[in-house]
């Protein structure tokens, strides 16, 4: 079977290598003339010339990366199976429309407003308490369309730095952690469940994650279970889900938001679960049996940005897996990745300090649970 | 670091899938006219056109056929390092030159003569006791050149359809089972063991590698290890090398040949242990510090010959990983192996069977150890 890939990407190079001991060949659409896949047949096509010769060529169609005008992504439809559908891209590019849907689904999130002005935001902030974070309702990705406020009077300055019509303005929460959901549903309806993992974002970056979580009541996954679930049978889902969530003092959970693909925080699987995410969501979208979703051992993905290590100092480390997206350096930006594997949770952490040490810039790890 | 890599069949595939992840890029060299990798760029050669332009592509080369022209090997030794070196290529492609080597480093073989003649084939066969297995001395891939002689009268029969100038008659030995080393080594001396495996053969074809073994003495492992850390030092090798051994009633272990090159038998490497015999070797080629290589969990390769079974079938199993070749079927051609994962061997054996039962043609599963 060949698979057709919107975008080309690291996402869309791990798909391929995943995919490729299934049998299937890969053929990227890349509409910003810079892949970065490497592998696979990529169709370079910023002006929309070449989408026949893309449909042509693929038997079932999915993406890497959600902020495709959902027009384009209609019109691949009435041509061959889009796997996650147009309507879950339409969802999550749109902040309002996402939140719309965890209300429906009784999935709680932080406290939010709408506003459409720069007065409608400083009054948000207002009623909210500050800070208060303000994003653009759509084209956001990794903290690029967003701004923290710290006092309403700065609701004009940050209207100006966003620069969108319409923005969400959500009460900051007095979280303990930021915890992620992968899961991923077949054609068939089947749901499979990864364990959350506990994730460290700086600069809207993520740097590291860590899964399964020691200190994780069993009811908190259960609920976290509940709630991606929900939104998997709502939009008759086909393929990896990721839900991002806050976890608050008391244990509660807070959906912040969801990407319609494969994830950056489940990129752990790669070692540490039975079968990876980018495996479930090929077995997925090509009408195949699930692959089961539990942690093999304690594992901690670390991100590469910005600027590489010396892979001979990586690969010294024990049960440590380099995954390098074969890109330049640029500050910044995703280069690599490294999942390290460990018997317990606090040998992981020592493993997680000393693999920090030898990255440039790398943040100093820090989470909450205690091993 | 781009990897140039002589030959282009599912070896070379699996080799570029282990080494994207680390940065590599791939440039096969293929001189059979029908290359199969299927991903990484392939210079189709059948001529020796191409060299130069190969050459220019690449840091360094390996191979995952050692039935080369050793004079070919030798000019690429000129201009780019080669591992593993020629001369192991050179003691592997001819059974003459690894006898006298397991010989001269005193690692115990079968009984063996060395014939020219159908007479002396005949003499030998008298002299060793029938049966014995005459092989020819060069070009013997997976069973191909080689025949059993159940009487020495056969001799004439056996000498015309090896047809070679030279052969190797071995003692038949009444052996229990047969076992593979599959150990890595490199630029600069360091060597890891991964534990062994039980191997069956049907027809001369691996069908099934088990590991590690629940029966296995340390000290018939650690002789093991013995045998190719003098194999590897000797040859000053530097990458995977496959040791096949026959295993006695007593213990006791019989080198049978060996291979310089990731091997079919260490393919349960992919999913049972810590790294991957694939990624171990482009570590061990590139310089980099060579990964661990212990089992994660009892591990059975399945082969996948001449034709393949249901995906959506074998993938149902639980923990099965299936790494197909891309290849279409013919009969005795390696389409893809399945690795199974189990807790323990019990579940393991039964998994084995379920799964053998999904494939079209495949033999029982027939193990020497009792889990």
């Amino acid at each position: 079977m060949n698979i057709g890939v919107l975008g080309a990407g690291q996402l869309g190079r791990m798909l391929a290598l995943a995919g490729y001991p299934l049998g299937n060949r890969f053929t990227f659409l890349d509409t910003t003339g810079k892949p970065s896949a490497g592998i696979g047949e990529v169709i370079i096509d910023p002006d929309n010339q070449h989408l026949a010769e893309f449909l042509a060529n693929v038997d079932v169609v999915t993406y890497e990366f959600e902020h495709l005008p959902v027009t384009l992504v209609r019109e691949i439809e009435k041509h061959k199976p889009v796997y996650p559908g147009s309507r879950a891209i339409e969802v999550c590019q749109n902040r309002v429309e996402e939140k719309a849907l965890f209300d429906r689904l009784n999935i709680p999130t932080p406290a939010y407003r709408v506003v459409q002005s720069a007065e409608q935001l400083e009054a948000a902030a207002r009623e909210l308490g500050c800070p208060v974070v303000a994003k653009s309702v759509t084209e956001g990705y990794d903290g690029k369309s967003q701004t923290v406020l710290k006092a309403p009077e700065q609701a004009r300055e940050a209207w100006a730095s966003i620069n969108h019509t319409q923005l969400i303005v959500e009460a900051f929460v007095d979280f303990v952690r930021e915890v992620s959901m992968i899961a991923v549903r077949g054609r068939d309806g089947e749901v499979k469940f990864y364990p959350m993992a506990e994730n460290q974002h700086v600069d809207g970056i993520l740097r590291y994650s860590i899964a399964p979580l020691p200190d994780l009541a069993a009811a908190v996954q259960q609920t976290a279970d509940n709630y991606i679930r929900a939104l998997l049978d709502e939009l008759d889902y086909v393929g990896v889900l990721a839900l991002e969530l806050f976890q608050t003092r008391d244990g509660k959970l807070l959906a912040n938001e969801m990407a319609p693909r494969v994830h950056n925080s489940g990129h752990w699987t790669m070692n540490g679960a039975v079968t990876s995410q980018f495996e479930n969501h090929l077995r997925a979208v090509q009408g195949l049996p699930l692959g089961e979703t539990q942690a093999i051992a304690p594992t901690c993905m670390v991100n590469v940005i910005g600027r590489e290590p010396q892979s001979a100092e990586v690969l010294q480390l024990e049960n440590a897996h380099l995954h390098r997206y074969d890109k330049s350096e640029r500050a910044g930006r995703k280069l690599a990745h490294i999942n390290l594997v460990a018997k317990n949770h606090a040998e992981l952490l020592k493993k997680v300090q000393t693999c920090a040490a030898l990255l440039p810039d790398a943040p100093a790890p820090v989470f909450h649970f205690v091993p």
